[in-house]
């Protein structure tokens, strides 16, 4: 084993940076490149799609996802949410769009010692109610209790299973196709923002609530309606632009959109040119885009907006077959811009 | 929510802790309280039995298990293994102990930044071949990166899933009868002993290499001879003595073990007692021990003793009507002492 260690085949020159920089947790560029550069050649099984949010298995005839995230966003509670509740609807969300019904989750919990038994339980109330009103449980968990200083209060790690229970169901990265178009079920950036207020970076009148939501029950409505999805994808860290990004790569086409479809709350709005930050970077915890075939499209803003969570359900673009691997955004007075992956990271310990 | 959150149905007061205490991870006494006094009330669906190391659910009519642990070993590089094989390994057996056959695997990376990449490269290749010596793939994963100082290099989730091939398994740890054996499959306390020794706490001439080991074969090999296994539990946090309260507790027996039938290598039982460590409470990563009928007990150690794992495997004790809940162990000069569960934290972050 010692031998197999030392020789391990990870490509360890390829690697630009040799030390963990905050952007390798953005969501965007770095945390790509440490995908692709190290964790993918070492870990995934050959051909293994590594950017789907799950990964499908089969059991018999069924077929399975697992997927898993840690949380460590800071501060614990903010406008709308927890640590908890968005660990919870973290691994919903990320089974909901591989197409798979939740079924069961577990929690891992790495304590700091010294943490206030009342913080843990609110956090763990709250993970029961987002587990209540979603209809799935945990049923399994872990706790680790590390010395003062050497964690942050609290870091949960949740991993789901989920059964795909659609037979025609084929949503991946790669399955973009020219003339599909994007839709999205609602307004972007207001996690982040929620959590930059928690933060105190600014004050507005109206508080910013994050989005965090389980996106389950409005996935299921939009499979249900028979539309053929090709690609789904939640937009948490990275925002809406890491998101396009990755399915642009991942299928080799060009998608557009206009940012006169792209809603945002005006206290959104104002937080994101307060702070200096690109709202297309900033991430969400409730919202998703569904790339679909044109003939589709209205069946899936139908279904989006006959959920709670898609009220605001809107077509925002197009898939291309000019500029393979490129986002581009067309603006309201006629111009277009690239919109890049996030590069760096705006804003660490986001979720 | 927020409603819900306040209201939640946590019995707040009876903790008798207000603040997170290392003892809390310990996987001894403390750790227990807050499973059945927050985590199970709060989260598990009624009925649950906490205390598995995996749980059971089904799908169609394949019987699927569900596990997590977090690893925060320190140092993450000790003499037989480090973080990444650990966490492989750790997941492998909280399924194969379960009766499951390890399945897939998720991995999700809390990083600090700063981490030097060459030791990120260095666990990737060790989790690369811990799965490919054990036959399982590692298919989903995370990456977190916070702030220099919000957590301590690197903490290691992983969850996986297996599925129970044997069609009559039912191992859980309310499952002990009265006149079973109790079979270990080698020598304790080594893994405890080789973070000890990595931290500098003392120096032997031969190396103490931790045992950390993957056991699903181990475990087939004993579901194959048709042996009906009552309990499996592996020793990791807490040891022996802490495996062996939480089965006599939840299967309301009184168990007796040997102190003679017992194994530890020589520079084990001295770094023990250099430290004044109880040997039956220093956490393993490849024993387990089986709870099975008295007419198995013979096949069930042979099955061991022909995997590669289990050659050392021994019978240490039985179950008995006599004193439920406890767990006592006979001396070889014919005294008898009550071991009890691990009561505070002995060795934090040892896994």
């Amino acid at each position: 084993m010692e031998e197999a260690m030392m020789t391990g085949t990870c490509p360890v020159s390829s690697l630009v940076h040799k030390q963990i920089l905050l952007g390798h947790g953005s969501g965007g560029k770095l945390t790509h490149e440490l995908i692709e550069k190290l964790f993918r050649p070492a870990l995934l099984p050959p051909g293994e799609e590594a950017l789907n949010d799950a990964t499908v298995f089969t059991v018999g005839a069924s077929r399975l996802c697992l997927t898993t995230d840690s949380f460590v966003v800071d501060p614990l509670f903010f406008p709308g949410g927890d640590i908890g509740k968005l660990a919870v609807h973290g691994t919903i969300n990320d089974l909901a769009v591989t197409g798979a019904r939740p079924m069961v989750l577990s929690a891992a919990f790495i304590l700091e010692e010294g943490l206030a038994m009342h913080e843990l339980e609110r956090i763990v109330s709250s993970m029961k109610a987002a587990c209540e009103e979603a209809g799935v449980a945990i049923i399994t968990g872990d706790t680790k209790v590390v010395n003062r200083g050497k964690c942050d209060k609290v870091f949960i790690t949740t991993a789901g299973v989920g059964v795909i229970d659609h037979p025609g169901v084929c949503i991946a990265a790669n399955n973009a196709q020219v003339g599909d178009v994007v839709i999205i079920n609602g307004d972007i950036a207001a996690h982040g923002m929620a959590i930059m207020s928690a933060r105190g970076e600014f004050e507005f009148e109206t508080p910013i609530l994050s989005d965090t939501a389980p996106l389950h029950t409005l996935v299921k409505a939009v499979l249900d309606s028979g539309a053929s999805v090709h690609c789904m994808r939640d937009l948490t860290r990275g925002g809406l632009a890491s998101a396009l990004n990755e399915l642009a790569a991942a299928s080799a086409v060009g998608i557009e959109i206009e940012e006169e479809q792209i809603s945002m709350q005006e206290e959104v709005k104002g937080a994101c040119e307060i702070l200096g930050l690109e709202p297309l970077h900033v991430a969400n915890e409730g919202k998703l885009i569904a790339i679909v075939a044109p003939q589709d499209a209205q069946r899936v803003l139908q279904a989006m907006q006959s959920n709670q969570y898609g009220r605001q359900a809107s077509c925002i673009g197009h898939v291309v077959a000019e500029r393979p691997g490129l986002v581009t955004m067309k603006t309201p007075i006629g111009g277009q811009r690239i919109i890049p992956m996030l590069a760096g990271e705006q804003l660490p310990r986001i979720c």
